[in-house]
């Protein structure tokens, strides 16, 4: 069972409660494509919005990217809001900016305070970590510290220990997505978010990629992971099916459960 | 990935290929209800019906259980059918035969040759399930040597033996049925499954019960499970979910993997 004492609440929405959220992906390059991807997939209902900013053509342009995030609050409207840069070391997409300019990126996104989480990479440089996590502190955003590996699943205690990491970093959340090599790695992702649920004082995210990992976003709710990204258009990583499928499978997944969602 | 070797071709079924078949179990009274919930089970197209012939109000009179056998095949056509005296100490209900009675009746429908899957529990006494061991081989009808516990789940290890276990004692297919008392234990028995189907060179069948294991219903296929009973009219175990819902799920979870099912 999940704890409530976890729970984040972000506008409406209640992340790490009894129910998992389901959050949509949005990569447009322009603002306009982006605003229109945005105004589409809020049609999906999702619970929460991920602006994928490292997919923005403009992204060195700091009022560009500033402008164009007033426009998407604007557009969703009460909607929480996940503000990610995903580094290229982690699966992003090739920018720019140095490491540098991306933490000021995010600090002036966390000054206007018109999203609700940033995600950053717990292995970033260790500064640049605190900077984030200093911050998000300071304009009372909250940090989700993200791990990811595209390559393998590593062990079980490794996975566990990402999570405790994470939280030891002074994340609100901890998320961790992995690319599985079989069918074995895909429970040890979920056992592993499992264990990690039960030593953490935090809502965890997690993940197995690709096609094979993917029941792992159907099913992770009901293992600890509070928080699944399904596509509204486009995929931002490997093995993300269609919100409308997650919602059919979390409604059959309630009523397998006699009307208790996770 | 299933080994193909493992699969065993009944009518135009396959246990143990690619794609977890579906089953539906019967559990009339009478050989009319009985013969009325198997015509409209069928309009759910299962690809294996059960008879849970502990329910059965005649079940100590083996020429009424023959009969209503030999109208069953009629009603079902080609589709494999399991025949289940599920014992009580297993979960099935309390009946009037002993022991060697029903061995007796596993004998006398083995002959028949109108079923194509016998399922017994592996801890009957050992000369018992030698007994129907020897009659299935007789009669080219394949065996189902399965262990439940409706209490709790044993570890991994002693899941993992139960399947190799059957195999030993010469069955064509290996079933574990056991109970979660939290969700790591869905968890277990998943894992079981996949180090199991990697041991064995039979074809496994495995659920974690209640909705609690319900999950596991819809993705033990993903695992190594080659069969999943879905709910008919009337479940004959704790968790298991409409048929047609499992159809749903397997249909996304085969687009989620890009058409290959599992």
């Amino acid at each position: 069972m999940k704890h409530a004492k976890k729970a984040i609440n972000a506008h409406a929405k209640r992340l790490g409660g009894e129910t998992p959220l389901l959050g949509t992906p949005l990569v447009g390059r322009t603002q306009a494509k982006l605003l229109a991807e945005a105004g589409r997939v809020l049609g999906l209902k999702p619970d929460l919005v991920e602006w994928r900013v490292d997919h923005f053509d403009a992204i060195a342009d700091t009022p560009a990217v500033l402008q164009t995030l007033d426009a998407l609050r604007d557009c969703v409207g009460k909607l929480p809001l996940v503000f990610t840069r995903r580094s290229s070391r982690e699966g992003g997409e090739p920018i720019t900016l140095d490491e540098e300019q991306v933490v000021r990126l995010y600090e002036a996104v966390a000054a206007t305070r018109l999203v609700d989480f940033l995600d950053f990479e717990m292995y970033n440089d260790a500064a640049h970590v605190q900077r984030v996590r200093a911050c998000t502190r300071a304009h009372k955003i909250r940090l989700i510290l993200s791990y990811h590996n595209f390559s393998y699943t590593p062990g079980l205690e490794f996975l566990v220990q990402q999570f405790l990491e994470a939280e030891r970093l002074g994340a609100d959340v901890a998320m961790v997505s992995v690319m599985p090599r079989d069918r074995a790695d895909v429970l040890t992702l979920l056992q592993a978010t499992e264990q990690a649920d039960r030593k953490t004082h935090i809502p965890l995210i997690s993940m197995s990629m690709g096609p094979l990992g993917a029941v792992s976003r159907m099913v992770g709710g009901l293992f600890g992971s509070g928080l699944t990204y399904g596509v509204g258009e486009t995929a931002s990583a490997p093995g993300q099916i269609p919100a409308s499928d997650l919602v059919t499978v979390f409604d059959i997944i309630r009523r397998s459960r006699g009307g208790e969602m996770f």
